[in-house]
């Protein structure tokens, strides 16, 4: 990289001229985008790309490259043009954004090869930037992280929660840029330009802050300097800026945030005043071709050591352990078969058992405090270099980090969520802390794999599984103990179901999982009784679900069939179950719970909510009732 | 209230006590919970019942009376046993604690009538006080409003929003105090001791910060007088406490977290070195009965007016009306007509619309910048207070606030979530802008009215049943403009449908929702020429659905039912409508977005991911084939 400043600036202003024409160009084209977002970033973009950065724009997903995360992942078209005016591909392809035939979506998408997650939901890139600085550590690697937020962005308290991390971590190889050009959407931002309002906050939060103009390259090389040589805590660099720099008609105006000039005389005017920026630089130069000169990675890190097999499950049958607990012997088992496998927390370890994990393998296990979003976000990041993170916390606080999970599913990457303390069975917490809509919120995601172990034995089965899969997953785990029911070399593909009783005489199907498995093995046996033989499923695995096993199960019992799950009635296994056997014509009678519990203790829990083996048992016997004398059915306490 | 320390003092040290006894009491009776956290607590608690607030034991509802929210709601005996010290309620119901039949439950519910919100998730409380604290503004009351925080919860980033907000908002009626007992659930906390970290990020982000001995009465008494001295800015006492202080063989210990003494000796010996802390008050004397001398709230504050009618929708048919720009139309409507409306914002006003109420009512217009945590949650606080409250963002990004969601269903607060940008008919700015899982969040909770117009009449009248609808609520809705097809007479009662087209032929039922009812049309357009009727519905109520006009419609059109929906696969529209007429036995055919979208323009992503109305057509065609062949139907593009 050319070390003569006098050389070099012109050369970096000019790669920002050309950055802002070719985020105008494009976004005009397409007809929508952000090009004002763009253009306060576009000095920044130019430092970073071609004076600061170690990367090979051929091989973006080099394991020693540096990395970018563009947090305001609407500035996307100079993301684009970054990459393009490197190398990586023919800048004719930017006037694609956009298109559906293009991979340079409105919002950056790992569909293209130089981009870790997706970005567009503001908060989220400064938590993924944590998962690729810890991978660095992880790899031994010394590349660094660099992330771009906006200011307005800085409100989301997923920021926060990752500063926290990162300065408890001391991430030196981490460093932020926020672009701070005081508008957003709707209005100005809540500081505008006083840059002490970010300055403070950041320092009081452990980080190194410095304060600049961020259309000023030589103060934006020296704070980059400045913070490649801070060490032993991450470094924010706060930029100040005008949206929409070099357009003398949109600088620091209001209105024009998400707005592509219109073709014709106002994206003509917008460029030719553009052009007019470029500034001389002496030819054949040391700055002449700052694109060729990008310094490449260094060699190769160490590679990590490849996995051995995963210690099978060790337990008797009828053992009483909850699969929470079973869950963290699997992760320790894991942790020491698979380098890749790390442990991420929010300080629920002893409840989760990832405690088991951290025991083993502390350097591969990351405390985040309470702060689930960051937790989540840096397991995005981790997995986006190849890490295979288990970010396990209570199930309900999960949804703490909804909006992560739903750019994890966007990204594709792959993470491995854990909830414990799943449902009603939690008992005497209380509502607060039962996991209910969790299942709907990773079914929704249409590449989410949902495991659900109901014993110790399928509980280290399918963590293992959810380890080997490629893509998320999401393992949902109880609080009481159950007894294994299943021996330890009982294989548990994604996509199967376990048949757990089963006869020629069986007049219903009954679909269980996790705690509900019990209560439809105890309901199977009040009926076996009472001289009735239903067919009992555990479905350990909700997504993908078991379509032909179901429809086998339910033809084979007189189309009965009958879902019970500690979960609330929408979006959960009654849901699942029901699509999979509508192609047949089956329909499904649910039991699920169906208002907001409360605290008790988990047996009453169960029972008053209408999913215990009573409510199992009486439903079989109404729906056979009904069924023989073809009158309409409505399951009991069901409020269809 | 006494004012004279010398026996002030005394006096509440006895009670902080009484309250540490009745925690630990309470815990052991019930077997579980958190006496450790409520002993830290103590002493704040027994200053701010007994020495600080304004409130009235018998009426805790009181508009004028200052709010208290426990945001460290795993404190929930102290509460409990504060209130029941104030004369709320016997003190024997203390040892019902988190019984099935008790509304004292793990963590606070709002069945009880001392309680606004639900806590429990952490990091929600401070953000519901931000609500009541705004409702004293919105009535013209002088109440102020107090939230304990625990140490640990500071590391969620939804605390940072709310300190954000509180302080922009200047709201020096909001006193925070954290509990800096230094230790979390399974380690110490991240600063444990060390106050000035705790000091230094409240002062950064703008509010006064005392720190104190949490266990010196005196200073928590000066600490309480200096914040409601305060003026221009919230105050945050930072408390430094010894938790299971009191107890020594567990103060200040690890594993002592949430876990009751045990019945016997461990907690007879407890109970008997809290009994000597208790010290001499001057009999007679003026605090020898603070509990009768609570100060009660000031006389009750201006009423707001009584509603009005709201302006009815004033459109023409064929108009095209996008249904976000519709909401906002409404919602300023609505303003006009219910000062109990407010509404909030998440720096996207310009994009929901809701920037029409704000020009209109701008004191009852919330800026929360971009931070959708923080937003739902002062709704919460609003709410529980007798505000109307909308906040609304994009549809995608409330899945930022899921978890607020879930505890705004357990609280049953009067909230009505607005989601503009819903699905893939945004278009171009891609996945990371779209709400595909809303449906899905919002449905699974049982207390939930999901509604979702098709066009800008209907989105009128949903805005004004969700405000007039006792409860929570979601509106979902488009982007793109839609035409007027209702008449501005027409009613949309909750749990409602509307028959569209209808008649004696139809050979399938087709219900869309929102933008599909468009695809609906034209496809029954197509089929109609070509000599086929369907009946198309518009599924405007998505929770509660009608259940009987579904079957009805079902039936009457040979049991074929075809669902779409601009939504995933999973828990959306297709889940709900087979729910429903499960129980007939009719099965439905689900078309939905079955795979992470991309950019591209709105109609080119209908038909690339299979709801467009060619879809809907070719699947009408191979149902009614597929059943004049008996063969099993598999819906076009769907994926079981």
């Amino acid at each position: 990289m050319p070390s003569d400043r006098s050389t070099l600036i012109p050369a970096l202003k000019n790669i920002a001229t050309r950055l802002r024409i070719d985020s105008i160009k494009s976004t005009s084209e397409a007809g929508s985008g952000h090009p004002t977002s763009c253009a306060s970033a576009a000095d920044v973009m130019a430092a970073l790309f071609f004076a600061e950065m170690r990367f090979d724009p051929h091989n973006p997903r080099h394991p020693g490259s540096d990395r970018f995360v563009l947090s305001k992942g609407h500035a996307a078209p100079i993301l684009y043009a970054a990459w393009a005016e490197a190398g990586a591909f023919d800048r004719a392809e930017l006037l694609k954004l956009r298109r559906l035939d293009s991979d340079l979506e409105g919002h950056p998408t790992p569909r293209l090869p130089f981009v870790d997650v997706a970005t567009g939901s503001l908060g989220q890139g400064i938590c993924a930037a944590i998962g690729t600085a810890l991978n660095a550590r992880r790899i031994k690697s010394d590349y660094r992280t660099y992330v771009l937020l906006g200011d307005g962005e800085s409100a989301e308290g997923s920021v926060w929660e990752a500063a926290d991390v990162a300065a408890m971590d001391k991430l030196d190889s981490l460093c932020g840029i926020t672009d701070v050009n005081g508008l957003g959407q709707s209005r100005p931002t809540m500081w505008e330009h006083d840059m002490e309002q970010f300055a403070r906050r950041w320092r009081a939060f452990g980080w190194h802050a410095i304060v600049i103009d961020g259309h000023d390259m030589g103060a934006i090389l020296d704070a980059l300097d400045e913070a490649r040589r801070t060490k032993g805590q991450p470094t924010m660099i706060l930029a100040r800026t005008i949206k929409g720099k070099g357009v003398s008609s949109v600088e620091g105006h209001q209105g024009w945030h998400g707005k592509a000039f219109k073709k014709g005389e106002e994206l003509d005017r917008a460029l030719a005043e553009l052009e007019k920026q470029f500034v001389p630089v002496p030819e054949g130069g040391p700055a002449a071709n700052l694109a060729g000169q990008i310094p490449k990675p260094p060699s190769k890190p160490r590679g990590v050591d490849n996995p051995k097999p995963v210690a099978p499950p060790a337990y008797a049958l009828g053992d009483q352990v909850a699969t929470r607990e079973a869950y963290g012997t699997a992760l320790a088992k894991l942790a020491e078969a698979d380098p890749r496998v790390v442990a991420l927390d929010a300080d629920v370890k002893n409840s989760t058992f990832s405690d088991r994990f951290e025991k083993a393998f502390p350097d591969r296990f990351y405390q985040n405090f309470i702060a689930e979003q960051v937790m989540v976000g840096a397991a995005m990041g981790l997995a986006a270099r190849g890490a295979i993170p288990f970010p396990s916390t209570f199930a309900c606080f999960l949804s703490r980090a909804a909006d992560f999970i739903r750019m994890a599913a966007i990204s594709n990457v792959n993470i491995k969520l854990a909830g414990s303390h799943a449902g009603i069975s939690i008992g005497e917490d209380g509502p607060s802390q039962m996991a209910l809509e969790d299942l709907a919120m990773c079914r929704a995601e249409p590449n989410f794999t949902v495991l659900y172990p109901s014993d110790a034995v399928s509980a280290e089965r399918l963590v293992a599984a959810a380890a080997s899969h490629a893509g998320p997953a999401y393992i949902r785990t109880s609080r009481p103990k159950t007894p294994v029911i299943y021996s330890n070399d009982e294989a548990f593909p994604i996509g199967g179901l376990k048949v757990v009783r089963s006869s020629a005489d069986d007049v219903a199907t009954v679909v269980g999982a996790g705690i509900t498995v019990f209560e439809a093995l105890k309901a199977y046996d009040r009926l076996k009784g009472e001289g009735t033989s239903v067919r009992v499923i555990d479905l350990y695995s909700v997504a993908p679900v078991d379509r032909e096993g179901l429809i086998a199960a339910g033809r084979a019992t007189g189309g009965r069939v009958i879902t019970v799950e500690d979960h609330y009635a929408a979006g959960g296994i009654g849901d699942a179950v029901a699509e999979a056997v509508a192609g047949a014509g089956i329909t499904v009678h649910r039991l699920a719970v169906r208002e907001i519990p409360r605290s008790g203790k988990p047996e009453e829990l169960l029972d008053r909510f209408g999913i215990s083996a009573n409510h199992i048992a009486e439903t079989v016997k109404q729906l056979v009732q009904a069924r023989s004398t073809k009158s309409e059915f409505r399951p009991l306490g069901a409020d269809f």
